[in-house]
């Protein structure tokens, strides 16, 4: 096998996989890519890796930004890394029960034009959509960023079908039923320890009729908040809401061509009209999508709110914009660091009640970090994913690379983010997953018999402990 | 501890149940009912059932209509039967963050009156409600009359506290994480098997500032199923829709005085002005809630659709009754079956494309059973839960008692059922659970792998094997 596909097929896109692969220092590379195209051959990979003693690492896009489909073992003779690309069939789309199922291994632009092809979506659109695929998206319990209309990969899953070396795993339940726990939802974030995803049910949306996204400028971050939770909170709902925090939207509008327009709107009429410096301001967006009386419904509710908050709508032209180019920060990233920047995301979750005190703790402790690191940093924020009952937030940090190694400031700055989120009711992560990265702080949350119980599992799966070892897993249990 | 106690704590609200308590023909009784009011003492529970090997079989309302409650084991010293009924304290509520905290032995009643003081609703109305607890709804992954709108009540459990006799599990999760297989869906719909359920986080509502309910005549059958289909398509989802066929419309309108008035509307005008048989007459119950302008929109959209499906709307008073009496159907049960009467019910759930052939094959399989007893049986159903996927389908049925024996017809006819359910793509229940009745037909759900897994699962929380024996899960795999 070549060696630039084992090597491609050995690091996920986090900062530290992206700077470590551009400078050529592979501390991990798998052994050998497999290209199965059916449940037969899976299984054939699986049967050939317990005999032979092989760690296999499924392989949806390679978008983990968690190290999570990093080939690290050191307790096996060799690694595997199974490619699902070439399995990207559609087993069934039904408009009439709005239920579609498909092989794992499709890419996110495939499954939408299929299912856009017949009236209907999956609303799923993670940053990493054009790169990664159904299967990624269910082990990794993935949140795309219409989630607060569509909700998240786990509300999506109506079946599944999931090799693992004891055997094959099937599941189906298109309505709700009273029988018994629910044997798939195991397998949704298990991020391939448990299991080798190869075909799903998902639950479907009709493809919107009507779709209309608008940029809104908010002068002050607090009621900012509080009229997204106000817009989140429904009747009508709507697909996008986020807000960037006053750092990140100079960042933004910084980085804006005069054709967009955003940036002279902004100075002539708001900031100049209102007299608002432009220190605080937020730029949001809203957008409704679905059946048209439902987009205009939405709109009537959400303009006195904004109105109210003292904020103004800065148009659909800027709206579109960001929907256009929604999928493409990740460019961006591997831009800037080129120039020798660090740049590195994180993401976190919480209730509204906690949102202030987790954003407050977050910056802190990462500023105070950078400070121990003798580094500026910048840290741009917004807030996104909202539901009547919390959102996410999400952090882009820049800084300088450091000129040896990788993983500073990469590990410092991790490790005060991931202090402020334990100790202010934040989750370990809200779209990311776990992966190796997030590991460490994994453990405390399954105490006692709950770990217990996760390892018996496991072990009954994966008697060799073959999927994906170190990731996403508490530590198992001493004896 | 006095014999009456322990007789009303041996018993669940099926027919057979009901029968074997009215006719003092009780197999199995329980040893002793323990009230618990702390966890600590759930725990010393445990720890005296696991020194003394007594069964221990969780209660909450005991209106299991499978024999969920039942106290039967060959196997162990005793049983005891656990009441959560003093544990009933609200722990948290944050109309903030719409989360709510509550001790999991609390009654439907008590729990929305401490809810809906704080503009709050859990939008859970099974038709237990009255005498069924938030421990119950969990443990048999229960659904509510307007599930539609509000979901069933594994979309509403966000954390849960669980004590085993392995442990304590704990889990919450106030919005969507990416962090690993949810370990709470485990005790979703696990009858008791794997661990008592001390309290839950759920996800709340607002309290619906309208609602409108308005009964329907559809003048047939399948024209009505698409006129349903529709409307629960959204945008603006119902919060109750059903369907009674023409068998369950007659036996209604047979019910009703004059002063509702309904039997008189539904002859002087439609069936007159249609000239429509009253055989074919179906009547449906579609209701609104929540924002006024939503609950608007909604009946905007349906007033149409409800035209073209040739119905017509018989107005708020009888859809007004219908919620008023909604919890009455039981109390109903017993006066029948004083009169000699056998009265039992059935449901299922499946997909729209699926969902006449398994009506269908459910009528033709009893009725072909009903011939083999020699017994005249009467059928109604209706349909209701209805989501953009599918409905579930809810039959009751009415022939005569057996003047020996509780089993007969009730065997025959169950065993018709869950044959047509299990060849025609329905569930094995859609809210009333698997209990020890519907679990010979759950094994062949859980093949291979899958079932050693939650038998391994159920080996670390109940070494013993003492929870609720013989429930809900499959056999256990032989060494």
């Amino acid at each position: 096998m070549e060696d630039d596909i084992r090597v491609s097929h050995s690091f996920g896109r986090s900062y530290v996989d992206v700077l470590s692969a551009r400078r050529g220092d592979a501390k991990w590379v798998t052994d050998a890519v497999a290209y199965p195209t059916s449940v037969e051959e899976v299984r054939k990979v699986l049967d050939l890796a317990m005999q032979q003693d092989l760690a296999v690492i499924p392989w949806g896009g390679g978008t983990s930004v968690v190290g999570g489909v990093t080939p690290e073992t050191d307790n096996h003779r060799g690694v595997v890394t199974l490619s699902l690309e070439r399995m990207n069939r559609t087993l069934k789309i039904s408009p009439r029960d709005q239920l579609g199922s498909f092989e794992c291994g499709i890419f996110g632009p495939d499954l939408e034009q299929r299912l856009q092809a017949r009236g209907l979506t999956l609303g799923h659109f993670p940053q990493s959509f054009e790169f990664s695929t159904l299967g990624g998206w269910i082990a990794t319990r993935s949140s795309g960023q219409a989630s607060s209309l569509y909700g998240d990969i786990s509300h999506r899953v109506m079946g599944l079908t999931v090799q693992t070396p004891g055997g094959e795993v099937r599941w189906e339940r298109p309505i709700e039923e009273a029988t018994g726990p629910s044997v798939d939802s195991l397998f949704i974030g298990s991020e391939g320890t448990l299991g080798i995803l190869t075909d799903a049910t998902l639950s479907l949306s009709p493809r919107p009729e009507s779709a209309t996204y608008r940029a809104l400028l908010l002068k002050d971050w607090k009621d900012a908040l509080v009229f997204l939770q106000e817009v989140a909170a429904g009747p009508v709902v709507p697909a996008v809401i986020r807000l960037s925090d006053p750092a990140e939207t100079r960042l933004t509008l910084a980085g804006r061509e005069a054709p967009l327009g955003l940036k002279g709107v902004l100075e002539r009429t708001y900031l100049g009209y209102h007299g608002v410096a432009q220190g605080g301001t937020c730029l949001g967006i809203l957008g409704f999508e679905g059946d048209r009386s439902a987009v205009d419904a939405g709109w009537k509710r959400a303009v006195p709110l904004l109105a109210r908050a003292g904020g103004i709508d800065v148009g659909r032209g800027a709206g579109e914009s960001w929907r256009k180019e929604r999928f493409s920060l990740p460019y961006l990233r591997d831009l800037l660091m080129d120039h020798g920047l660090f740049v590195e995301t994180l993401e976190t979750g919480t209730a509204w009640s906690t949102l202030q005190g987790l954003y407050d703790a977050l910056h802190s402790r990462l500023q105070e970090a950078a400070r121990s690191l003798r580094l500026p940093l910048f840290i741009g924020t917004h807030l996104s994913h909202a539901t009547s009952h919390g959102a996410c937030l999400y952090l882009t940090l820049i800084t300088q690379q450091s000129p040896e190694g990788v993983d500073e400031p990469f590990t410092t700055l991790k490790r005060a983010a991931m202090g402020a989120i334990t100790s202010h009711h934040g989750s370990l992560s809200h779209h990311h997953g776990i992966g190796s990265m997030h590991r460490p702080w994994v453990s405390p949350l399954w105490e006692g018999v709950a770990r217990d119980v996760l390892w018996s599992m496991k072990s009954k799966l994966d008697p060799k402990g073959l999927l994906n070892p170190g990731k996403t897993l508490p530590l198992r249990p001493q004896p």
